[in-house]
């Protein structure tokens, strides 16, 4: 066994529909591929059909599953409501939503606009409120249950972070709504998971966010105590096993997936492995003659 | 000495011009009264120019201090930034931004509007966010120093809570604003801290939220292992502390003065409070005889 | 696919020796039976030999699986370093080390004598350490890599909790273990996970902990947002899960599994669940009366 | 008004009898002679009963207070309760017990031996057991109220932290039982604080951690957003804040004093601060010519 390898049985998401925003490109893909091997139908949602209908050829053609492209931008609800009733007429039901699209600023704050800074809210935490809303009327309005809305966020959705402020108030929000929803909506039959994913690079992503030569400087596997970024299958993994019956006794739970980077950073001492084995033996032996 | 006396050493906010958002009743009212008897200049702002007068003049014959006035929609960025000016014009400088507005809709989620949740976001963390920002690009440009950032926020904002989902997620998106800024900005002389009060009500507000036999049955006090709710004079005084030069060494922290209300609903065991000693004793008892 | 079915795909822990503290009843009987079922060799500690060797005869006849019980007393360092030999004794390496063996008093805080109180940070705090520093040095001093640790920790060892404050106090230092170690012993390729496991009744246990009438007025299942307490396969898919190779990028990490309980406790407007539907159409109907 | 000035009120704490465990040297030594410039009687305990008495002598002659000095290993049960009837004696009775006394090992964790890591769990999280016991049942005995304990934790306590993992366990335990008996001893008029300070060197302590060449690689300055240390007023002020009635709404709370600095370890993109201001020019340049 190794842990890029695919970890649920056999048509563990058999008969479910899910559908993942963001889901043409990067992390949402991978996820959205695992959740079709699995037996899941797809709906993948993005402001750009194309692109959508091209990564959906693609998965149709190496899974075998059904996959629905939804142009949307999740910041009018008016569209996430159109691409809630396309899921539905296609598929005849939602089982589960993903809010993965996300988008971010990497920027010192007193560099961005207001405008700048609105726009992230908008995308990550409007509209992550409204594909859960949406989907949560329907879900209620229809009294149909078992139903899992998993949330994309970050560790300094609780941390904070500098130069990503935008994204870490709208991932914040988003771990309070998993956190709030979980316990209101659970009478519904609708529960709430989240991941907090640490470095899973995609080419395209990490490249906008960090041009040249500072992502050199910026090497993620070094911050995390594996020292190595995670794999996709692994996210795909975990994601699998919270959208599935499986983890039905898990909610409002958020799962850090980072290797410990978070951990790393944050505790007091942590900085200290850079003293030598040989250095260590020099301050034993000056305690011990202290003494 | 009591709790509900008043603190710090005379003078101890002697010079510092303090803007107080939603600063014209409530809490923030309570605040700004202290800071002008600790020798503040005082800004207060809301969207009702009328109120605001009304209470800056009550205040300044209360303190013998001086208080200016300005309406601002802290949902625009525009107004804000005249508010900042107008501040600045009044007072010459500005020493501390007070991020006291805020709005709450206490309703089941799904009966909410995207509108209304969209409401809630736009004065809580956009109008944080653009208090902050503007604040901010003034201190970073004109290189003034020595400046604090005191948030207002809720025991929700990290535990999440059903029946208040907008003010939650705009709440965390405000601590996780609070954590990022503390470090990124620390550079330039500005500290950010939040408070998250438990309940300390004030007449109009809580009669808005809670109408009616609701009241009666929620009763604050009850949740509070002190068994009783806030005074505003004890929020005043960790608030003056926090804007003062005492608290300089705390930043991005965020201060819980509940009476201990979220942990008693946190723990698992708590409700084992309703057990009498009569009880204790029988189990006690039955625990020695099995052995 | 139901929550109470087999997660992992068949084989996903083979090869692998796992240890199992406490691991002759209850939970932890639960588990091992499941790494059993996924192909493991299994190695089962405790104080009682007689109930292990019991408890092992009926695990490897319903699996096929290997069993090896070793008693020890956790507490005690030399008792863990001979158990530790006899598991790689018998089975050639150990992969798992599963710190599950506890100890509780439910009480009030000051009718414990302060010897009570130590039991249970003996038990659960130093045994948990004890385990863990055998193990680690076994593996560092082997150069032995690929090596787990998983803890059972509980919610309340972030919240808190009357009434079980002995077991708050350690559970917490296990947690601070698991988030400690999983920094500085990722160099040497052993990860750290914990579970944090709501209600998941055993028989036995729970009546031991609530005897008679307390029994009923302290119904697990209404604390919980799902309505119902955890079944144990769905404890030993996220342990199975965690202990697997596919979980190999969580590190540092504890995942909650309690249907929501603390969250439901912790939220500041969760108790307004009691109101109906009827009471919100009023107070709806008295909001808009105002305006 | 300045940072390092003292901030309560003359008399903030008079009538007051306050123990102080490790009282002797340190921060202790500092928050005590500050309690005592603010009207309270003092307690100092620690092992070295001679140490004691020098520092009660200087305590006294620098503050007109009164001082007992009472030797007690925090470890023995009985000789915190003999501590307890010393100070009954000698000043009718006790109002605020603070928890500072502790030990710290920085190693490598599997250079630990069982015993080493035992005898900071012992001290640490026991020794504040023993106090908080000893205390709490004499005042629930005598029934008198509005007591309060302070807890000193430290950050790690909730992060972790390699290279002190004995300390890290035991603070951590120390947290949960500040949050524990917070909601149990509340009705008993007993309330529960923490601090957690960040950098405060004291001399000999810091010398006695870091040795040599290590201090200097370990600028503890470097990793503190404000790039400074604490000020040991600085901590007394929040200190006597917390044992002051002024905090009675305060329960349960743990307050970080750090300047940021586990924040800035915490958040993931923190170590962006290396990029220049001409790197952050380039990049806008670079991201606005792609468009």
């Amino acid at each position: 066994m190794n842990y890029n390898q695919k970890m649920l049985r056999d048509d563990a998401l058999k008969g479910k529909t899910i559908v993942v925003t963001g889901g043409g490109s990067g992390l949402g893909k991978s996820m959205g591929t695992y959740f079709l091997e699995l037996g899941a139908n797809l709906v993948i949602t993005s402001r750009n059909l194309e692109k959508l209908q091209n990564t959906a050829k693609e998965m149709e053609e190496t899974t075998g599953g059904k996959v629905l492209s939804v142009a949307c931008d999740v910041r009018n609800y008016d569209e996430v409501e159109a691409m809630v009733k396309a899921s539905v007429a296609e598929f005849g039901q939602v089982d589960v939503l993903l809010n993965n699209a996300a988008g971010n600023f990497i920027s010192p704050t007193e560099r961005l606009s207001a405008n700048a800074f609105d726009t992230i809210i908008d995308i990550v935490l409007k509209g992550s409120k409204n594909c859960t809303l949406a989907f949560g009327k329907h879900w209620i309005d229809k009294k149909e249950t078992n139903k899992t809305i998993l949330n994309i966020v970050t560790t300094y959705a609780w941390t904070g972070s500098a130069f990503v402020v935008p994204s870490a108030t709208a991932k914040a929000g988003v771990l309070a709504m998993t956190r709030s929803l979980a316990v209101e909506w659970a009478k519904y039959g609708i529960r709430h998971h989240a991941i907090a994913p640490g470095p899973f690079p995609t080419k395209g992503a990490w490249d906008r966010l960090l041009p040249g030569e500072l992502k050199e400087k910026f090497d993620l596997a070094k911050k995390v105590p594996l020292k190595r970024v995670g794999d996709h299958q692994e996210l795909a993994n975990l994601a699998a096993y919270l959208v599935s019956d499986f983890a039905h006794y898990l909610n409002g739970e958020v799962i850090t997936i980072d290797g410990g980077e978070w951990l790393k950073g944050a505790g007091q001492f942590n900085l200290l492995e850079m003293v030598t084995p040989e250095m260590w033996d020099m301050f034993e032996m000056m305690v011990k003659s202290k003494k």
